[in-house]
């Protein structure tokens, strides 16, 4: 079999369909080599030898004399030779599995240097301290890497780092580059001193025994510890291996007619399709990571190396060409020739992609299915939330730093005042309505909606993606960051501290919402044109272009898709947002939120602290009329689609007051004594509240409630039926882990029904079904499908109590847990499959084994994340309800799911991609 | 098919075998009849008549005539007429289905009365005011049972009260029984016509319109709400509809040659071998009832009437010989003729369980397999507990009163003073170590582990069968009741009340673990033989008869049995009671409980406290010769029989201090600032202790934890060893939901037990496994089994997150839910085989199609529940793990469970059973 496959001067051996044998570097090189880009010669080792190097402990004896042959190869294209002291040819040897394991493996740079090169390297750089730099780099690595040198205690950490620092000292200088050649010279000796003493073998001074070397490290990488953990989170199989990839160093700094830089094919940040990019004369990629030089646009390589813009020009023409999307390219220019040394997808914004997709499939680049798959479901909610000015923000970071980074939990940009309680939040905006504010909270409970509404972000020290604060933001479509520890609050004195910088009530900060990212001060916004056109109707299409390109694409997107897709909402306006995204029903309307509101809370405590069922009933008759209403504004404006309303479910003492000032608010306005509502949240309290006496429980204790609500929804049908607009209202019933106390909640409901459509002499068809979201539900979902018309899975509780994670205190191990490689991904973001997923299917098996056909959703937070809708498509499910932000993101990932089946039936071996 | 089956003088239709087509009691009144007891005469209407019933909503045609042929047999036997005005035959129409399902459905008595006949039963009894009451009895029961007179508001509850209370308001008395004859008579008259007036038809009066009535009215209580709420708790089929049963009134109230009485076959407290019973002269069984008169012994009945003394012994022989159990008879005296009403299988203490089946076995009556299978496996723990003198406990309630009820958690008897915290039982016992404590609590915490082992008896408010206090004082072998809701502990005053009744800090209670009675005072307690012999050794076996039974008996069941039998236990003392009992090993030693004792807190306190690994180091370091120490004991005690440690369970604030004085003491001690303890104590508190950093969540975020553990458990294993003691210890890993979390933590084991192995130069042999308590862990079963070398079910917290029920909460709904028939029984007492055994059986097979015959046990309370023994007999596990005091259960459980299993086998169909 073969071992090597060369590159160079226009031809290649191996091509971008050959990942398996070269990996996705290896092949990438060869596929640019052969449509004619300028790459520097090199040579790949198949991972066969990886495989080989496995299993014998030791590499293939034939590979000398192919490497040899691949040496040869790289001489005469480079026209250097390796070893040569006047003009040395100098090699990289880099790793390259499969897929990308960024990181993970090890490199070595400028391989071929010894004292007699090194000073080749200086005369034809006509830069002394350059080439001596770059030996005294080669050999730390080569001495780590290859040579196995690691610190001998643990204080002691990188005994290289340890020299240069000493040497620094000696030298009064701060910096690494302030050394001189001297200094460098010094460290080179060091180096090699140290290594010998350490190991007990000499720094290798023929090139040849260093590539060899260097060539079986690379391999031996593929199995450190963390290229393994990687391999374990990213379910990478160990016995893939690894390619090798030596290739001729090529250098930007050999005078004024060489260079480096970066460019995109197109713009990453807007998407137009124009080239972008800039760099640097004379440099090497260090000096553009440094910063001590400012690069230049792009554009101006057109006056001093025409030659080379046009050679670029064609570059980026010939790669959009054939691949097909949005490159990013890495450059270097030495002595007027230009090289390509990586092509690869490029990153960009949220508007980029959807504007890229659409415009490529214009151009007849890619088909409108290709246009769909290209979009990552999650950057559509870009189009949605207002957004900062990408220049004033790098501005605002440069000036001021950054403050402190949480968890992205509600996306979009907002920057105004903070405040520390929501009472502040909502007598502020009270105040000046136009002014914008921040709550900053340790974490946010049910009493903080009203303040949460009021604020336009919300920031939170603790909680998760999953905390109360995470989830009601992306409900409310929030700009939201959470868990951003480093801040402290000072409740008493209105005050917080963030890493040593304070902050008053009622200073500015901002916060991105896409990014995680809080900053001081203020940072100017604008709106998304999707929301002002779609929901603000502030906007006309014909100025939205935007907003024209999200359409299209949801066009598309809905006539693929078989999902369908619910919102979760309760709030009439929550619910018209929705349906304007898209929403063609709700999935989950939470009944609770309702009693928050103004004048409802002290009636609903009023319910709680009855002492008979009689009081009980007295206090719900008066929340009654108040419920109705609510039911009757959402069902007018859902107008005949399907509507899930979830009975009680939060457990009764997340209603009462905490603090003093509020227990005595509330026990003026209710006329009992403080120490009766103290007592009452006594009796309440419970050791674990998720796993107390909530959802049926409730309704199953006080059945007058469920009474109560289902009397409110039935009346509100009715009376909007009435008035000539259709009503689809289904009942679920939360929390159900038995089936009994489903058939006695749903008695509960259908008696309800009953008597209102004798009552108004109007009857309307509903459902009663159930959340599947308590493991045992999942387990004996045949006897409950005997009484439910309906399961939506409740993943966010199903995923607490099949992994026993309680969403509020996980921050405790999780972020642990990743670092480590024991969780891959927050399951309370992306759905379980193993676990959580395997109760799911288990549960649509039984459920439609007694009820076929049983309609199946869920409602769960995953119904907004991508990977989960898809795993949806693949369970068979009917809908999945998110948060009406993210509907646009479920459509998108919906139709995704199908052109993936769809793909997957047409090439059942798997498909053949050129993306890097 | 035939539908009516007579029995009467000596000869019946039916036999104990029909129970299917005659019921329960159907088949036992003809079993009776059949062998010659003196049964009144009386017929039985089919089970099939009831299904006809249910499918046609009216009674088969020809059942008139048979029901006619069925009463004239009555009448030839019993000699009188129904319907006869001078000497009128009376009946009761009963229903009996194949179980027994007592109370839910209807029974009518004195059917045959009216204004003619009533006059007859006046004379015949010679007691006017007995016929009127039994005919105003007669009239109310049919008025509501045939008639269906409900009350017409939901003030008025019972209509037929209310005319009784206005009645005696109107005659000026407040008891039923100082009615005149004449009231009774106005009442009957009221009745009738409040009866005419809400039915719109009149009381019949004709005997055979009144007996057909009533058996439609029998079978129609089959299908009524309760009935049918009753067989979806206990699994009986609806469809098997019920049989009716249509019998001779007899009346022990004729004179000085009638009575009435009850009686045991043997001595129901202590199984002696005596007929043991007591009898009222010229009363009703409702005298019995109403206490005014005191009833006889049996025996003064050989003197007064010596031949009905005789048939009554001729009776129990024919019953023991028949049924071959102790037998519970109800028996009537008519005019010196004896009627037995009923016999059924008599309720027995556990001490009469043991010496009746042992005794019945010598006399070769039952097999030894039978004697096994006749005592029901928890009895056997009245043998290992001080018990309540019965005679004494009976006074003390008469003279003082009951003072509450709650859940018997531990069972025993226990009397002493109370003290309502840990530390105050703790200094009393260190002050007065002779008297005897009792620890009263809202609920218990881990800190109160001393004062808890101070106590004899455990009392609190709060909590279920699985709280806290409940798991440590069956672990500790303490009497406890929990769950006693009339108590309000006032902890600032040091005192309680109990439904007005007031008690202080050292007053005397005494508390009945068996019944979960709390009674006022001191009642006298004597100790348990079994124990004195085993585990206290104070007393000979030759003077324990009770010992002695216990004995053989377990020796019977170690025979039979399959399923290994483990102890959780992690003292020294435990242990060694758990061999005492018959513990096959360890299956669950908790590491933390150690951490909990003498000058041990505090250096747990420093290792939470450390702000670095190296800090934390060093305070585990402390930690490690206490905990290796407490090892060296239990690998002693268990000499060469496994013994499964885990390592670090519970959160860690558990540790920490609560109230100021304790903080104060602790801060103290540590030398930090109070502010620092109450800081961490903040840090550390969690939303949802029980699915938060706790288990290898610990372990994993601080390994060193782990590695101390295991550190401490393979050195004290190696110096046991040296002693020449064999070790066999398991490591099992807590809270495991993801393989790879177990991946980790069994790599530090297996590291720490290496490096011990060289240190010591010894090596033992040892398993790491894993408890599968999450639901995901048994959903994954299959990949954790890689890394586990043996499964343990962690039951208890499996039954948490599979029901989603937190076992501190579930006080504030399972009540309502057992009383509303949600729920048969207490899922963490008795395991739900639906959800989670279906996890545990799934766990399982997963488990061991990775590793063929991976050891699998349970150690969460079920493991001491004879029912989840059974189930884990047949899930075949390799053993169960219980408290040391459920050991001896167990083995009886495991026992019965192979001799059900064979039995099965033998008698596919069905065994025929001729106990009631």
């Amino acid at each position: 079999m073969k071992a090597v496959y060369r590159f160079g001067h226009g031809r290649a051996d191996g091509s971008a369909h050959m990942k398996d044998i070269l990996g996705g570097k290896g092949a990438n090189l060869a596929e640019m080599t052969n449509i004619g880009l300028p790459v520097p010669a090199g040579f790949t080792i198949s991972t066969a030898v990886s495989v080989h190097y496995m299993r014998h402990g030791k590499l293939p004896e034939k590979l000398k004399a192919d490497v040899e042959k691949g040496l040869q190869h790289i001489e005469r294209i480079m026209g250097r030779k390796f070893g040569d002291p006047a003009d040395p040819l100098l090699l990289s040897v880099r790793s390259g599995a499969k897929v990308s394991m960024p990181g993970m493996m090890d490199t070595v740079l400028n391989l071929g240097l010894n004292d007699q090169t090194v000073g080749g390297l200086a005369r034809a750089s006509g830069n002394p301290r350059f080439a001596w730099d770059s030996y005294r780099r080669f050999v730390q690595t080569y001495g780590d890497v290859v040579m196995g040198l690691k610190p001998d205690s643990e204080e002691e950490r990188d005994p290289f780092e340890v020299q240069i620092d000493k040497l620094k000292r000696r030298s009064r200088v701060n910096y690494d580059y302030e050394l001189s050649v001297d200094d460098l010279k010094a460290l080179v000796r060091a180096f090699k001193t140290l290594i010998r003493r350490r190991t007990g073998q000499s720094f290798p001074t023929e090139p040849e025994k260093q590539l060899w070397c260097a060539i079986e490290a690379v391999f031996r990488s593929w199995n450190n510890e963390r290229a393994a953990i990687y391999r374990r989170m990213n379910n990478i199989p160990d016995d893939w291996g690894t390619a090798v990839n030596v290739m001729a160093m090529v250098f930007g700094n050999m005078g004024d007619d060489s260079g480096t830089g970066v460019a995109f094919t197109r713009d990453p940040a807007t998407g137009k399709n124009r080239f972008f990019g800039e760099f640097l004369v004379n440099a090497q990629g260090e000096d553009v990571v440094a910063g001590v030089r400012t690069p230049e646009p792009i554009a101006n390589l057109r006056k001093s190396m025409p030659d080379v813009y046009a050679g670029l020009i064609s570059v980026r023409n010939k790669l959009e060409s054939h691949y097909r999307d949005i490159q990013d390219i890495e450059f270097t220019i030495e002595r007027g020739r230009l090289f390509i040394l990586q092509t690869r997808t490029g990153k960009r914004t949220g508007f980029a992609s959807v504007r890229i997709a659409l415009e490529m499939m214009a151009e007849g680049l890619i088909t409108q299915d290709e246009a769909m798959l290209r979009i990552e479901p999650d950057a559509i909610t870009h189009l949605l939330q207002p957004v900062f000015d990408p220049e004033e923000k790098r501005q605002v970071i440069a000036d001021r730093g950054m403050l402190a980074r949480g968890l992205p939990a509600g996306p979009g940009a907002a920057s105004g005042r903070i405040y520390f309680t929501a009472e502040a939040v909502e007598k502020a905006k009270a105040k000046d309505p136009d002014r914008d504010y921040i709550l900053v909270r340790e974490e946010t409970s049910p009493e903080d909606i009203k303040g949460m509404r009021a604020a336009s972000g919300i920031l939170t020290s603790r909680g998760g993606m999953t905390s109360h604060a995470a989830l009601v933001a992306r409900q409310m479509g929030k700009v939201c960051v959470v868990g951003c520890t480093d801040i402290e609050i000072d409740y008493a004195k209105r005050k917080m501290n963030v890493a040593r910088r304070k902050f008053n009530e009622g200073d500015h900060i901002s916060v991105d919402g896409f990014m995680g990212e809080v900053m001081p001060g203020q940072v100017k916004t604008k709106p998304s044109e999707v929301i002002q056109v779609l929901v603000d109707k502030t906007l006309k299409p014909t100025h939205a272009p935007v907003y024209r390109r999200f359409t299209r694409l949801m066009r598309w997107a809905d006539k693929v898709r078989r999902l369908r897709i619910r919102a979760n909402a309760d709030q009439p306006d929550q619910a018209a947002a929705a349906v304007a995204l898209g929403a063609e029903g709700i999935g989950l309307c939470r009944t609770e939120h309702m009693f928050f509101g103004e004048g409802r809370i002290n009636k609903f405590r009023a319910m709680i602290l009855a002492t008979s069922e009689k009081e009980r009933r007295a206090a719900l008759s008066k929340l009654l009329p108040l419920q109705r209403n609510d039911f009757e504004k959402i069902f007018r404006v859902m107008a005949g689609r399907e509507v899930t309303i979830r009975t009680l479910d939060p457990p009764l003492h997340e209603f009462l007051p905490h603090d003093e000032d509020e227990i005595h608010a509330a026990a003026k306005t209710l006329g009992v004594p403080m120490a009766r509502l103290r007592q009452r949240a006594r009796e309440l309290r419970e050791a674990n509240p998720m796993l107390g006496n909530r959802g049926c429980r409730l309704g199953i204790t006080f059945p007058e409630i469920t009474e109560m609500q289902a009397r409110a929804i039935f009346e509100a049908a009715c009376n909007v039926k009435e008035s000539g607009i259709d009503v689809r209202p289904e009942v679920m019933i939360p929390l159900v882990s038995d089936v009994v106390e489903l058939t006695r909640q749903r008695a509960v409901v259908d008696g309800v029904a009953e008597q209102v459509f004798r009552e108004k002499g109007l009857r309307i068809p509903f459902l009663v079904g159930t959340m599947i979201e308590v493991p045992r539900a999942a387990l004996t979902a045949d006897r409950i499908a005997r009484e439910a018309e309906f399961f939506s899975f409740g993943t966010n509780d199903l995923t607490q109590m099949t992994y026993g994670f309680s969403r509020d205190d996980v921050g405790a191990f999780l972020p642990e847990y990743f670092k480590r490689g024991i969780l891959r991904r927050d399951p309370f973001a992306s759905l379980d499959e193993d676990g959580v997923g395997s109760l799911v299917k288990r549960g649509i098996i039984l459920g439609r084994r007694t009820r076929p056909g049983l309609k199946v959703g869920i409602c769960g937070e995953h119904g907004g994340d991508p990977e989960s809708v898809q795993f949806c498509h693949r369970a068979d499910l009917d809908y999945v309800s998110c948060s009406p932000y993210r509907i646009p993101v479920a459509r998108l990932a919906a139709a995704q799911a199908v052109l993936l089946e769809r793909s997957r039936a047409a090439q059942p071996a798997g498909g053949i991609g050129v993306s890097l």
